[in-house]
């Protein structure tokens, strides 16, 4: 186990390079050398003495403990074992094609062209999720790889009611928010973003001395071991929200790597149970902390004091209102935080859908353009802004997208029973300190690891396991004071 | 072998990593990636069937290249072979406690400290030169690791020769440029150092989209393959001599490096042949090409107008001087392009001595000190001015200073060769021109790569294999200039 988390590690390593500092003309020699380790990596993992030694040590009387290592350890192992290597390659070679394809039908703007691809990825994925092995819903066997123990079962009917809960709330939220403005063109010092981004990480808590910030087109936290935690940030010259919120989020994320026991180090608990709770922990700083007005009472000033001249004559409720403005795009990247949801229910369906063949990928824009309208209340342009958008499905990336709306309902129940458990959090915010906070979860989330699934974890700590109860009343709070207006009653309750 | 050298790749990112931009706290984690990766390239080198295959191979007729790569593939493989897993962990002990004690005494200022760990490294690597084998010279064997193909008997008499020879020239010299102190204090803003080697790369041709820069305290040139060669630099506030000499240098190391042939990428002949040539050129670039006075014509302007403060009233004749002045130094690292040798001879012939067991280590620092006095003439103040300076033998590296030495011979040779096939070598680099000099180097030198001994290379191009003649012919022509003086008849001539 210790000998595979290195190799994860360093497998780490070469990814976050790649995206921060290889040199362009490298990128050949990098995936032949990615190959090579991956490769190490399986040949490691399924070799028949680990199984040998695996299953001893399951027939031994162990600690809790080290029976949770040995079920995480399993877990990976099996689905490892059960996935022909054959399987393997042709997902390998269906997903470059993928990606290209897909490039090509964003530039010639049709989906047609990336739908012969999409098929066949769609296919190896079914394959591969009948050689995992499933009780007859197929998507299971893929949302497991990223959400442990979570079944479509369970899933959709509270993306259902989600759906049912933030359509009337988008409807009377869109564009009620008033206000300057401010992102409009405006400059932002390339240079003075990012001083302000490493002075922020450092304010928040992340440990500098066990982790680093580097740039990146695409921001993502990464790193080779609990000390090494390596967040990336892309600047925007004439926006600093890029920076700004995608600092917040990575350091989310970064948090909890930092925060795994060092017992668990070089062990598979040394990992978050799933990607929706990882995701929690990016969305609780991101937004329900860093979109907040008792953050903003104390980092507004320092902002305004590092952009005098972009900031001039807009106060701080103005700033607060634009970072929270509702309003409807086709977009998901650059939705708000509660139309984000709408496109992961979306999309969600839209994958089930796929998976269990009762919509074709022929008919996939169609049904697209058309959810969309229901959902999010506005239709697409053309496949780019709409079908084409995302780049997961082009990898034949399918189960990943829901654990984006799992990290902000579970995020919203976390934040409900730290404020009660902390009742100095908020006065700690508004004066810059985080550590009450941070203490919290790092005793009740981030020390745990894998020990345990996403929900057992949450029902661990909130006392009921996935809702979307905390995630509402937030977004009623928040939003009803800051349109001052009355919203609409809730069709559940 | 593609799979070996991707591992090879990947260790040199990981130590890339290490020097420059590993978080403090990560030292532990990276220590145990390392060995992971270590051991598992280990693993495959010696796995037999590697062993198996490489046998079959030899045994079938093959073309002069595929030979020439078995052959150094072969050396690598029986190296590790030959030298049993007790040993190899054995080494890594106490090359730790060697590195630590050799920290302590230089605190302390006193060798007696480090002697008995140095006794043990001693030990081992007679140990090790017996596994790997030898005709009766264990210096031949642990020589073979960083110059194949070399022996103590071929490299012994050329380095007296040379020790004789330069002894009456730093005599001569020692002092005799006149001209003011330039690197006395005044500022050369850092950031303005970094920008100002970025250019020099570019200006030299290192192909910045198959490399990069960086900066760490000791500099190196690393990288993962010939598209991805990474160069560091030091910047010294109040001297610009290591950022301007040591990308200089490391330029001549990555220039090689990228120069592979593309049909040799993930073989074992996709490498130098030897420390010594490699060597050669980076001190080709750094001191043949970058101590010149038609280098500086071109580039000291340039350097000027980025540090007009600092150089104001210097002239261009000043700075050439300055960054060639001969003066007496006990330390290696500072010393001139003379004196530098004579430390190499002293070390080389201790080297010797300790291997055959002729002088023992009590013994080692009046020896060293007596030595000094003779072929540098002066005492060190202590041991940490003397035999404490370098790191190697911490490491216990034995058979790696001679490679010194060597390239700057080498490097001579190759650039006379070079000046005779190209008239207008000066001419260019007059202008800032350097590609007729790259493209001969990487025709003659580096697209060889590891094919055939460094001096079966040299041997080839210049037509003879190592020899003194033409760094000293380089020395006097260079030196008396600078000096306006008629220098001493050489010895041997």
């Amino acid at each position: 186990m210790h000998e595979l988390k290195d190799l994860a590690g360093v497998l780490g390593l070469m990814s976050w390079d790649q995206e921060t500092y290889l040199p362009s003309k490298a990128g050949p020699a990098r995936a032949a050398q990615l190959a090579t380790l991956q490769g190490l990596y399986h040949q490691r993992l399924v070799a028949p003495e680990v199984g040998d030694w695996l299953e001893r040590a399951e027939r031994v009387e162990l600690d809790a403990e080290t029976r949770a290592m040995l079920k995480v350890f399993r877990r990976e192992r099996d689905h490892s074992v059960r996935v022909p290597e054959s399987l393997v390659r042709a997902l390998a070679e269906a997903q470059s094609t993928g990606l290209e394809t897909w490039r090509e039908a964003r530039t010639a703007r049709d989906f047609a062209r990336f739908a012969p691809a999409l098929q066949r990825l769609l296919e190896l994925r079914r394959e591969q999720a009948d050689a995992i092995g499933h009780g007859g819903e197929r998507y299971d066997a893929l949302l497991d790889h990223f959400e442990p123990e979570m079944t479509t079962a369970r899933l959709l009917p509270v993306l259902e009611r989600l759906r049912a809960s933030l359509v009337p709330l988008v409807d009377a939220l869109d564009g009620a928010l008033g206000g300057p403005e401010i992102f409009d063109g405006r400059s932002f010092d390339a240079e003075r973003q990012w001083q302000f981004t490493l002075e922020l990480l450092e304010l928040l808590g992340f440990d500098l001395h066990a982790g680093r910030q580097d740039r990146s087109i695409h921001p993502f936290t990464g790193g080779t071991h609990p000390t090494d935690v390596r967040l990336t940030t892309r600047i925007d010259p004439v926006n600093p929200s890029p920076a700004l919120f995608g600092t917040l989020h990575e350091f989310g994320h970064g948090l909890y790597e930092q925060g795994f026991a060092a017992a668990h180090h070089r062990t598979p608990l040394a990992a978050a149970p799933s990607m929706g709770l990882h995701e929690s922990q990016s969305r609780l700083w991101e937004n329900l902390v860093g979109r907040s007005l008792p953050f903003w009472e104390f980092l507004y000033p320092r902002l305004r004091s590092s952009f005098p001249e972009a900031l001039a004559g807009v106060e701080l409720e103005d700033f607060h209102r634009a970072i929270n403005r509702v309003r409807r795009s086709p977009i998901r990247v650059e939705a708000d935080e509660i139309t984000y949801n709408l496109h992961i229910v979306l999309r969600t369906a839209l994958e089930v859908r796929l998976l269990r063949d009762e919509l074709r990928v022929t008919d996939l824009p169609e049904a697209w353009n058309s959810e969309m309208e229901r959902t999010v209340g506005l239709r697409p342009r053309d496949d780019v802004e709409g079908v084409l958008q995302d780049i997961h499905w082009a990898h034949g990336e399918f189960g990943y997208f829901p654990t984006y709306a799992l990290g902000n309902l579970y995020a919203a129940s976390l934040m409900r029973t730290a404020e009660r458990a902390l009742p100095v959090l908020w006065d700690e915010v508004t004066r810059g300190e985080f550590g009450a906070l941070r203490a919290w979860l790092g005793q009740h989330i981030h020390r745990h690891g894998a020990w345990g699934s996403a929900e057992e974890r949450v029902q661990a700590v909130t006392g009921h396991g996935l809702t979307d109860t905390d995630f509402l009343a937030y977004l009623r709070s928040k939003y009803g004071a800051l349109s001052g207006r009355a919203l609409p009653t809730d069709p559940h309750r």
